[in-house]
């Protein structure tokens, strides 16, 4: 047999489109100036393979959009242009949106936090007078700090819902259902910059990348366990958003064959029986648990109650994570949202649920830790994919 | 608040190593080359924006490991150096092991098949004794084609169970208990060439998007149903391997609470319930249905006791691929195996599962076909390890 039909004749393969090849090279610069600090041309095109000529284009680019800044040194008795990530003032915002809160921080392109501040949102609030809230928040942290508008490059948005990339829009499945149909547009015309939105826990796993102890980690997922159960993924060290955007859906594995329909529309879903609203509900309202602070301090107290809902959510979260570890083996599975307080009271129901579901080379090899960033684990990833953005030189 | 503890100072990033990049940037120029032909190397140089010495220098290496051929010609009135991808006659071989059969591929490094062979083997085979078989097989081959061994690059093996890419070892998990614990070494003594083993079901997505209809696809699972399910993955484009390599494990998702033990240590695990083993049992022997075959031959003659098997196996599957797809979004699910004869009968059960576990945009979203290859997935794959390996400039 030697015959190859419906095979692809090697003439017909696709090449990388010249942009994208651009923003490629340009990242590779950023990243050999963030990990080498100040560096002429001809060691930025050594130390990237790129040519002289490629180097000294973007550099130029980079140096009007006012990324880099360029001076003249003599290097080795030479002439040579000495290429360093500015500090020019252009500030990145990461606003996130939680279901009773909003934290916007302020930070550098170069990865350092200039200022950060929550506020408190009634729950149920209306949406686009959440975000007119955060506006004005934001206008104000940036006079308190004498910063100009013109310097904001871009607002990113964390939302508790899956959201559309091709669009921007949020999907059916929020949190709350008043985000369902929100586009980047309408935030764009409240805050008046341009703004990138991603789902929180998208952004929780890129912060722990970017900013948190587990940079360099290749294969991770961020689970949040809140009013909704979401995971963020990085896979071979980038954030992962497949065909869509929307990646993650943990809280929508079912997991009651005969259980209760899900605001997504299918029925028995994880978070019908394992978000925080349904353990407050276990336990019964009037009881002093209200929010999930309450089970938090009562489950810190070892209320063998608050234990018990634990537990047994923690075990079913484990189960579904099990399945997508199976699937994706990753070396760390982090835990975010308000309950991480609980430490081993939580984390160990979820390893067990793993375990069950996990074969046995994969549960015993994946490490499942507290989120190291706590509650500014979404703001920052927010800010974080407004730096990517910009040291890659995209637009928007 | 401005204080940022935790966060890491920028200096500290991790530049790439320059092993990775050499191999990106070979990698580059492999690309331009399929996509454009052969070209000199300025025209390389521009069209990676790589520069002239970092072309010159892996073009130099590149075509003393005669991957590519090097020309003088005339460009513009000034000598250039002409690159074209050699056909030297070097191979790679691919080689697929199943649980009745052993397939082998010969192509060359441009993605031609030059030969292809399959033979039967008995169920419950001994392993060395079948890869002894493989190997001499292999050599009928070459000699056939009038190849020397010399022109072997190395042998892509797939085989159908969990493979540690660490030590290339099988592990517990494999469909034949009898190749847990084989290793790469063993199968280099027998063979006499380096080996590389990948677990068959990524060998089969990597087929779909190197040699198959599905080239270009970012996001793709391959799942194969056969005595064991498994699924490979292709995300943003690539391979997927996760941490230790041990991927696309969906045959072991628990969906049975009471269920029996699986081989790999869990309870429940779709593979108790879906495998075209347990379809033949539900089927009961002697019943004329004693192999996967007879499944199709009775199916495409729309025996109801096949059709329902089927049904309820492929919605079970269905389910489980749901879970999956909530999590990493696919725009592609292909379905190889034994059955894939079967059509409809089996996709719609499938998409069925998926509808009930799939959030109603992903299940809406996600497109369900037939695996393009057929039963040449998995040794084309395993071919294309051997190629992309030769291509990128990687030993072994």
């Amino acid at each position: 047999m030697t015959a190859t039909p419906g095979l692809i004749p090697r003439g017909a393969r696709n090449p990388g489109s010249q942009g994208a090849l651009r923003h490629l090279n340009q990242e590779r610069l950023v990243e050999f100036l963030l990990a080498n600090g100040p560096s002429t041309q001809a060691e930025l095109a050594r130390g990237t393979g790129l040519s002289t000529a490629t180097v000294s284009n973007i550099v130029r680019d980079m140096a009007a959009k006012g990324v880099v800044a360029t001076s003249p040194v003599t290097s080795s008795g030479r002439r040579a242009l000495l290429v360093q990530l500015t500090d020019t003032g252009d500030i990145a915002v990461g606003v996130d949106f939680g279901r009773r809160h909003v934290r916007i921080v302020l930070t550098t392109l170069g990865y350092d936090v200039i200022a950060e501040e929550q506020v408190a949102l009634e729950p149920g609030y209306d949406v686009l007078g959440a975000v007119r809230e955060a506006a004005h928040l934001l206008d104000r942290m940036l006079a308190e700090g004498g910063h100009d508008r013109e310097s904001v490059l871009a607002v990113g948005v964390g939302i508790p819902g899956p959201i559309d990339r091709r669009t921007g829009t949020v999907l059916q499945g929020a949190i709350l259902p008043e985000w369902v149909g929100i586009t980047r547009r309408e935030l764009e015309d409240v805050f008046g910059f341009p703004v990138v939105v991603d789902n929180d826990a998208n952004l929780g796993a890129l912060a722990e990348v970017t900013w948190g102890a587990n940079r360099g980690e290749r294969n991770l997922i961020f689970v949040k366990i809140g009013t909704g159960i979401g995971a963020g993924l990085i896979l071979n060290g980038q954030p992962y958003y497949g065909f869509l955007g929307i990646t993650g859906e943990l809280g929508h594995t079912p997991v009651a064959e005969h259980g209760v329909i899900c605001r997504c529309g299918n029925r028995g879903c994880l978070e019908t029986i394992a978000s925080t609203s349904v353990m407050l509900e276990s336990l019964g309202r009037g009881d002093g648990a209200r929010t999930a602070s309450d089970i938090l301090r009562r489950g810190l107290a070892k209320d063998p109650a608050v234990l018990r809902v634990v537990s047994d959510a923690g075990t079913a979260i484990g189960q579904a994570i099990g399945n997508v570890a199976n699937v994706i083996n990753p070396e760390l599975v982090l835990i975010g949202g308000p309950l991480v307080g609980l430490g081993d009271a939580l984390l160990d129901p979820i390893r067990h649920g793993i375990r069950q579901n996990a074969i046995p080379i994969i549960a015993g090899t994946t490490t499942v830790r507290i989120s190291s960033l706590g509650d500014r684990a979404e703001s920052l990833g927010a800010a974080a994919i407004v730096i990517k953005g910009a040291l890659a030189g995209q637009d928007g």
